[in-house]
């Protein structure tokens, strides 16, 4: 259609299909139908076209709509979606009728508005899934506040803490990543319409009425840069890759957790595959996937910001190649925080096990120090060298931390400080008291019970909010989709 | 000083300087100092040591802060700068006294804590010279709002526009990175002091005493999270990775205008080099490296995903290997914005060279169409092809855009619908004019003059509010030092 | 099948449709067809399982490989091609005979195997594609040994080469592309088979037959990293990515060069598409997307370094993610050689403008300071100087460089060095000719017509080797293949 | 010096800085000397210029080899290393002699040799370094092929192997990425030299002369490709970024290891670092930092991927951008396999602890199932079934491996096939046997000590093949270097 008056020869068959976006199109194919309706309505009301051929090419697209895309015939020499939905309204209107639906549009700005339709959903389905995986794992926390287990720095056990207090400090990096996303969905709400070629248009449109019909609560500031730049893509994208970053950390410790040597989860059957004969073998590979798909979000970020390097303005078809990498990280996040949001809610800890790792260790080391400087007024350094010295003689006799005695803290010191220490012997047992040693860490943000109760409450508020944002952000959306189609339908009669 | 306890030997040499962050530290050093006098105070103040030692501490953090960093010793086995600047205070202290330094806080928190003292500072500096260069385009917009220049789709020349709406664009996608760096800002400025290695700490610290020392406006909701994440190290490079490609874009067009090809814009010889004898060859540097920097922030961002992935909880050496990424997105991006805003504002247009451009091609081809539809009431898919096909007969005649009449319009009318046009002829010329092309495109965003000194308004009023709110977070991170500094030397008397 | 022995539940239908590899096995067929057939053939001559149960298990797998995949059953529960094939067995055959295909055979060494078995043909295809791009680059060069144009450094006109000589700049940089996926061919054609799960098999296998039936040259020497490395699937990405960064400079200059402002090339309407109605404006949109299949490659990339990063020994399911990336990486690099090739072959040089480019610019100044310090004895600095002031003055003149006199130089020359040159006006002249300055550059690799011709030659040499080469790996593994269905056939009777 | 004829102004200071190389070129110093002191010898030969003039100029260049780089001053006004040396020398003899030094040679080509220059030593450096590291791993090996390990999948442990047959498979890896790095050298290995500003020159030079006094293999077969490609620097940036994921992997589990949870090496104390007072805490610090340089590598990679992308012919001063990332890539990869070498060198295996993992897990079971296809005649499905079944219900009745009966196998087959198995009970208890087990499987590549000697074996020619390799190709090139140096000191006097 488009080569009509320019062009002697159709395009050479590989080059269409090398160059053509039909495929991916496919997804954007209720944001053109809307995008074309929203446009006619305004060019009827700005008596930009008769009230008559409105209605016959809203009266298409209602049709259109109806049957779905099955009705479209996206052979690859018609280029991509937006020609096919013409090309399906001039068949069943006129030429002449038809041929007025691109009236004061563009595909430039036409291709811009419905990646964003689409993608305006798409990450509000991400937020929610987000907020599924955070009550997730807040409900996880919730039955763990005096789950003991140790706490690591450099995959060495560190000190004592909760499952609660591990599980809640994953759930505050999403609630980050939910705040990142917010703006990107403030950012990528914003109607490009009106802006045409690039030059915007002598007709006189009204792009705010255009916009409101598709629920946009932005308008481009300036139509070069409308149909120009993918920021809001680049910024899902980073978006969603550090989400992902941040969801691999935990699938890690899935699977760190449910290896024989840690065994501090049971992964239920339904989330594990077997690939050999070992009953103890249940392969951890949803985490393995999730862990995995941060590399290919990354990796799609990546793609997309070396796309946009150095190409000068407005269009061009580079842009094009561009959006298949935003659909693959958008579908890749969606699923991985989903599937994870599930595993979370079925995995069960091994209480025991984890506290047994937590007392075998040296993990209350810290806290014994602190209670030297605390009730005996060592340094804080002094007291960490007495404890280092106490711990490396007991280790190398053999010693478990609860055969530990009052003496080898004395001979220790002795050592160390050459002296002894001034501490009455009722203060050294309950040093090395797991619970006491979690219980005293009390403020806000540390583990002990109390205050993880407050916190969780505080992920609850948190969630609480940003759910209601989402749900009124998605019937925004959906509202203006239903109130269009309906005066589509009512203008069509 | 810390393997005192614990290792019977030292760090094997090569070992030592290759896991030492030392070198790249010394941008913490301010920071460091900072912090451990805003902990010293806060343990004063919540009797966790003695008024006296607080005070001899205090006393030498001061004297540290007047010196510079100059009266530290890097050695490289020293690990890193918290462990220097501990060392130069039990030097200057005592053993007993300097000791007590590191009270209720580990280096993972300082760590965590110093990055974004030091990160704050930095983001600011960076709006404030994006600030610039968004000023710099709007100057050179506002000077030429009736500059018609050719505007590009696929870098073919497609419609008439102006130079002023051309910056416009680019001025624009810099307005969001704004946004994107405000919210940067804001998860970056909060406090992890507290935090201690991971778990909290069984003193009764007062963290958000500590926070308002330090300037921060939040705090760390989970002491896990606050020593194990850098998500707002990856937020930050993600927000300069999409500015370095917004700035690479246009620096792209100014290698481009710089061409004997194009020739429209001249870049003053400041900002040149030459390499060769050839007087028409002044080399576009600046903008050449500016647009290979984008790949350079580009690639400091991929390296920084890889080290997060997958890193279980809570903290890992490789942060460390994170943070010097961080610092070369941070000073390449500071450095290209700053450039790029000096040479836009000493490119000089020329303005002939533009205008001429687009006077030679068919660049008005489209506003002909649309008075085709508008006034002869065409469909606008057969104006399109009346007018290809008149333009197509035109470049085949040797014929230029102002040799047209209207004969040929109604000659390809004929040719292509079978008919005459219903045009009068008035309205033919007009159409073809430039001038009269520019000024109908008169919506908002669009690049009539009118239009576009409304569109510059705006930019000054988003720039006049991102600049206050800049100012005032600056004001707000450099009080709270300076009374910090203060409180400290009245402390230490 | 698998989860028979082991599991009391089926697997979630989210997360087998997560972990489950089905949709991307596809292309796996039949290289799994003739691995399980290569594994059987051996099974049977070692004596492992018996001529009978061979034969009903070949004469299932060579019905399959007649049916082809569409007689598999792709459920995503059944986890991959390898279950789907094996059950395909089990159903022809019997729960016995068929249970008996997996002997001494894991998924681990099959996966690994099928993946390059695929790969190897695929990186033949890309090697027989680029050597058609050479092809095709070297036959427009060899007519365009003397079509004169300008050499460009910075984007700025530099000194007069020829179109011949440019093209084949690009075309030698493939050739090193070829050189690369030729050790990556090598690299990726070694079998991993016998190494089972990841420590091979107390079955007494025959693995370099099994490696020989499959047209395999070398044999993995290790049996765990034969199933836990992907370097091979790393390096091919690798080497494309490099590929296709060649490829887009290419690509970018075909943009430039059919701007309306560089005007060099003519892209015939096959390759173009339009967008809008100016005739002039042929989207170069073949070049645009291959351009932007750079980043996509470069993504891929970097998104399977980051899945393998920091993974433990052997097999992860991490790694079936990372075979989606090799094969977009393999198909979009494919296509684009392929397409590029095409385009290149149907380009046509606008020889005048070309030439007149090179004529307004100063292109030759070099060639003037060259002759000033051989025939004038000027130290070349000076001579640079001279030159420089020279056109320098013209400029400011308005002069064109065929309007300079010699008298020009003289003034330039006492200018700068304070006397007059000694320099025959003779040779002035010929110094400012472009078709001679061309000429002059005759040593090998250089532009000179004589020396170009030579230059084809090797381009051609290099071609006829490696041409040589990949007919000669293809008929190798092509001749493998047919030998291994002929004896199934064989031995299933 | 080169705005002397062309510009008025000098360049703008913080322009100056922005774009100066001077500070990166530091390493480049010595090859620059060099390639000046080979091009000017060449010139002399050529008699190009005088041999008083050539013998000025090689004394100021000998002067300034031994009084090193400190002689130059290195304003970023002079732009690079290539303007302070060509000072030097005009300042060292005067601006006649000096002004000859860049005769019939351009900073384009003289920059592409330079990093050629430095990078083959590099190259050569990682290599041997690489060796190293693959010594160290077979010393290791060598001294555990009969130390019981279980080998992983998933990191669930699957099946007994040995730690000589883990650490083989890494050190293969390596020997594939030696193979690599050793392409990259041959075509790094290439003279740009002769092509000038990028079309070659007219003075009758000797290319191939200067190439040999510099020790280059190749050269380049096109002056444009010569002076505008670096794809040289992408393919060792690419080889680098695998070697450093392979890299990464073992480092990941030398942290695996070191945990309190696996306990099978011990990293000695010059090799950790300790952050906390907790003795059994010693921080992997060397392989943290390891594992995070993977993803500074690949970073760097992708940075210059991006940089190149649609980067048109020829030099463009994005590619000076392009060659930190290169020296960053070298350095750090070159630091982190060297230390890696060290600590490999290092650890000690905890023997018992690998031992007690492989037995007290079921990695036994697959040789059990063997066994039941092998001597009873079971299809390898029933034989997974049985035994897996056998191994579910002992882990019910919470039966140890060693706790298993003959009647468990037999009762678990009546559950699974409804009958007896025909297998003599001294088949059964060898099959649980962890040494038979390995022993077992002999095949080439596989854990049997004696295979694995034979392995091991192999490893060493490799190494004896690619270490003479090494010698000989750096033996080339500082013979080259010695040779170009005693012909500077005899011309120059």
């Amino acid at each position: 259609m488009l080569r009509r008056g320019r062009f002697g020869r159709p395009m050479d068959a590989m080059a269409s299909e090398y160059t053509s976006s039909m495929q991916v199109d496919v997804r954007l194919f209720s944001p053109v139908v809307q995008i074309n309706a929203a446009h006619t309505v305004m060019l009827a009301e700005r008596k930009i076209i008769s009230p008559q051929d409105a209605a016959a090419i809203l009266r298409a697209l209602c049709d259109l709509h109806a049957k779905g895309i099955k009705a479209l015939e996206l052979r690859p020499e018609l280029e991509d979606i937006h020609m096919a939905v013409e090309e399906f309204v001039v068949a069943t209107t006129s030429e002449e009728v038809g041929g007025k639906l691109h009236t004061a549009k563009s595909r430039n700005d036409q291709v811009a508005a419905a990646i964003r339709v689409a993608l305006r959903l798409e990450i509000l389905e991400i937020r929610a899934a987000l907020l599924e995986l955070v009550g997730s794992l807040t409900a996880l926390a919730e039955k763990n506040v005096s789950t003991v287990m140790p706490g690591y720095t450099h995959l060495q056990i560190a000190q004592p803490t909760t499952f609660a207090h591990h599980l809640a400090a994953h759930a505050w990096a999403f609630i980050r990543d939910l705040e990142r996303l917010e703006l990107v969905y403030v950012q990528a709400n914003s109607s490009p319409m009106g802006a045409c070629a690039l030059a915007g248009t002598s007709f006189p449109v009204d792009p705010i009425r255009v916009a409101r019909l598709l629920g946009f609560k932005r308008l481009s500031e300036n139509t070069m840069d409308a149909v120009g730049s993918r920021d809001f893509a680049l910024h899902t994208m980073a978006a969603l890759a550090i989400l992902m970053s941040d969801l691999s950390r935990l699938a890690e410790e899935l699977v760190l957790w449910s290896s024989a040597e840690f065994d501090t989860i049971e992964m239920p059957d339904e989330f594990s595959s077997t690939s050999s004969i070992m009953p103890q073998k249940k392969n951890p590979v949803v985490a393995e996937i999730a862990r995995a798909k941060a590399g290919r979000v990354g990796g799609a970020l990546l793609a997309a910001l070396t796309v946009m390097k150095a190409l000068p303005q407005s269009y061009s078809l580079d842009l094009q190649e561009l959006t298949p990498m935003l659909w693959d990280a958008v579908d890749q996040t969606k699923s991985s925080v989903r599937i994870m949001s599930r595993a979370i809610g079925a995995i069960k800890p091994k209480v025991e096990n984890m506290r047994r790792r937590a007392e075998e260790s040296f993990a209350v080391a810290t806290e014994l120090a602190d209670t030297l400087v605390r009730d005996a007024g060592l340094a804080f350094r002094d007291a960490h060298s007495v404890v280092g010295r106490m711990v490396a003689s007991a280790t190398e006799a053999g010693k478990s931390p609860k055969d530990l005695s009052f003496e080898d803290l004395q001979s220790a010191c002795r050592e160390v400080l050459n002296r002894d220490i001034q501490l009455s012997e009722v203060k050294f047992r309950p040093a090395l008291n797991l619970e006491r040693c979690v219980e005293a860490r009390a403020l806000p943000g540390a583990p002990a019970p109390k205050a993880m109760r407050a916190q969780i409450n505080l992920l609850k508020r948190e969630m609480k909010i940003r759910k209601k944002l989402v749900r009124a952000e998605k019937r925004a959306i959906l509202k203006a989709e239903e109130k269009l189609l309906k005066l589509a339908r009512r203008m069509s009669r």
